[in-house]
């Protein structure tokens, strides 16, 4: 039994859990810091408790300010959406501690999925597919060297505690080889404490394809239909559809079969996702993220499941309920941004003058923002997650141009613009993009939209 | 084929049918009047007319206003959404002259279901069943009083032109019959024009369960899974949902079978509902609605269908496509009118001060609104249509509330409240109430709350 469950996040991921919360009669505590004592979810919350001021390393990321508030107001479970704690080992150890239930798997698992060296060995042991490259981290820049030379260029460094892009540099000939690995233990180490940094055969035209696994402690794991996450800039996401176009079902059922032995070889519990990289038809093993994705909704759209709903059973105790692990229909996700893409992803600031999401048949929409709200320059600067379903890709391209040109924001600069330009982009229409899709076009603006560049096109 | 489609309506339904034509890329026209100048279903179409002042007689009524509009902007088709002239079959027909194609039946169809005692005929010859009472219009007091004793009271009168509830009489004696004859005859005068009325044997203790059916112009007719629009206030809907509770198979194949057999009498063409009552496990033939619902996205949640795609597509001559007939999860429509129901459902004008409607999983909302928007007096009350889905009834209750909660209107009161009561009614939440449950409660404002009455329930 979980009684009050404190959302230690912000933002449109902290109303997410609420929503769930509220629904399964749950009460919530949400902890907010003085920039976001405006925010929706400190409204909707049946608690709020100010965790300290802006930035996020003085309240979001403050364990012991969250803890005491959990202990304040009672809450005897913490949902930790997605950034910030929700791959903290440390939090999560110091929450089963303190005999707080942390909504997600264990701070061993954790611990072990966030090396992400140790990740690929542990991967490999059960029986999934992963790119040639280093056994673990490379302790020299000699055995850097040597591993590169055994797999082939070009390869990719990774930083072993790393994730989103950071301490990553592709490596296409030897003489590159110090230049980058410098530079990649350096960010590496910036970033997140470590320059430990393996070594993965690169692989060109990748698509990032990615499965949501469920796990209870009776021991069942299920997997669902699969993500597609290959549109991304600088490493971030910025569409999402499921299922992937063009897999074939024997195909989805591998990397499905994949998951769940990845995800039952470590014990896992509850709601995580295991990255593949795929090309040429063949997968192989990338990450496992283990919280809620940003991207979760299109899987709750192609299923009728509440994955966060499943994440409080499970933590409860309980066993997984029946689900639909056939997709039904193409659900896309867009992720609106308060960047401008017309002058290079200019971060937007300042108050939203008017705000009004679209509506009608298959559309969602996962927002705290409302008419007079003000962006703060703290945060990461996702506004609101658009997510639409039909009954296939083609009518889900039509329907989501229709609701992003009525998406109305007025006061700041989103993503929109980009959105719409990439529907309208025939590559992308025709499914599959690499993820290089986006760094091979250049953007114009003109007559108000902003379109894709074709000359560049050759190049993706 | 369809080349640009007039929407001769306004409020949410335009806004409704603008949306899919601008998923299936057909060009639109707003018409609006001078007092919807600032409404969302002008700013949404690619083109707009405004074609007069209000009240509806002098715009959304005026027929030579509206089909000049159409001229004007060749557009090559007309939606009539509900209401308006949706069901005017002398609209129709001047459309079919001028070679306009009406989205919606023939004029000739239109004509024979408007006529209620006509169509109870055809239901019945139809083979579907219908309630003891007269076999048309009756001529004089005397036929009516003839047929009241022969099918025994309690009877209610209705008037054939009629719908909506006006002129109609329920009478539980031959004492009261004069009486209520003559206001049902001068009520039915009044609203339509003609005081011809009929017969029925009054069933007590009825639920109203709807059957949408589709038909394409080549012989193809399916009916969909059943709605039950149950509570109702005065003969208006408030609240739909689909499936209806604790319906059997069988017997929704039966309703759906009838259904198919009256569309097909009557050479239906696009979307339509027959309505019936249900009552004692049987149900009988009510009337035949000859366009959309207010209620049809109840049926798009539990079915994935676009009603209004589907009507396009009949209406340019296409085959209708493959359709899920078996209701998935289970959805409810809440219908957010402009109304304190705290002051008796007090009419409410003026500018809605802020607007944000709710999201998250589940959640569609269908509505013009926006804040600064201004409710004048000459139109509907109906704000927004939350529509909410989830796996099952019970799962829907809990969801309907949350969304319910969130649903943010400052400047004027709505129906919320009431809808939320609803929901934590014990009678409601078993599912399967009659008309009259609304009817039978008595409302107390308690904390901000709206509470149905505990002591009124034994009335119900």
């Amino acid at each position: 039994m979980i009684n009050k469950v404190l959302v230690a996040n912000r933002g449109e991921i902290a109303l997410r859990v609420i929503r769930t919360c509220r629904e399964l009669g749950i009460p919530t505590v949400a902890v907010y810091s003085t920039a976001d004592a405006d925010s929706m979810h400190r409204l909707l919350a049946d608690e709020a408790v100010c965790i300290g001021p802006p930035p996020a390393v003085r309240s979001y990321l403050n364990i012991p300010a969250i803890i005491s508030a959990a202990e304040l107001t009672g809450a005897d479970a913490i949902h930790p959406g997605y950034g910030f704690l929700a791959e903290n080992a440390r939090f999560a150890e110091i929450c089963e501690r303190c005999g707080i239930k942390f909504i997600g798997p264990s701070s061993e698992v954790i611990s072990k999925m966030g090396d992400k060296a140790a990740a690929r060995r542990i991967a490999w042991e059960a029986g999934v597919p992963i790119t040639p490259g280093s056994e673990g981290v490379c302790s020299d820049a000699g055995e850097v060297r040597r591993v590169a030379r055994e797999v082939g260029y070009p390869i990719v460094l990774k930083a072993s505690a790393g994730g989103g892009g950071k301490g990553m540099r592709v490596v296409r000939s030897e003489e590159e080889l110090e230049a980058a690995l410098t530079a990649a233990r350096a960010e590496a180490e910036a970033a997140f404490g470590s320059g430990a940094v393996y070594v993965e055969r690169f692989v060109e035209r990748l698509r990032h394809v990615e499965v949501q696994v469920l796990a209870d402690a009776h021991g069942n794991t299920v997997a669902f239909p699969e993500r597609d996450c290959s549109v991304q800039r600088r490493y971030q996401k910025l569409i999402e559809e499921s299922p992937a176009p063009g897999l074939e079902p024997e195909l989805r059922g591998r990397m499905q079969d994949a998951a769940v032995a990845l995800a039952e070889e470590i014990g896992y519990e509850g709601a995580g996702t295991v990255e593949f990289v795929l090309a040429d038809g063949e997968f192989y093993f990338m990450e496992m993220n283990t919280r809620l994705q940003v991207e979760h909704p299109v899987t709750e759209m192609v299923t009728g499941a509440d994955l966060v709903a499943e994440q409080i059973r499970v933590a409860a105790g309980e066993r997984l309920g029946e689900h639909n692990l056939e997709p039904v229909g193409h659900a896309m996700e867009f992720r609106i941004n308060a960047e401008d893409p017309r002058r290079n992803f200019l971060p937007q600031t300042g108050p939203v003058e008017f705000y009004n999401p679209p509506g009608g048949p298959g559309v969602r929409v996962d927002s705290h923002l409302y008419t007079g709200y003000t962006i703060t320059p703290y945060y990461d600067s996702l506004l609101a997650k658009l997510v639409v379903w039909a009954e296939d890709r083609a009518a889900v391209v039509r329907r989501s141009l229709r609701a992003l040109e009525e998406f109305a924001f007025t006061g700041v600069e989103t993503t929109i613009p980009l959105h719409m330009a990439i529907l309208e982009d025939e590559e992308f229409a025709r499914g599959g993009v690499p993820t290089g899709f986006l760094a091979a076009r250049s953007f114009q603006s003109s007559e108000g939209r902003l379109r894709l560049s074709a000359a560049a096109r050759a190049a993706s």
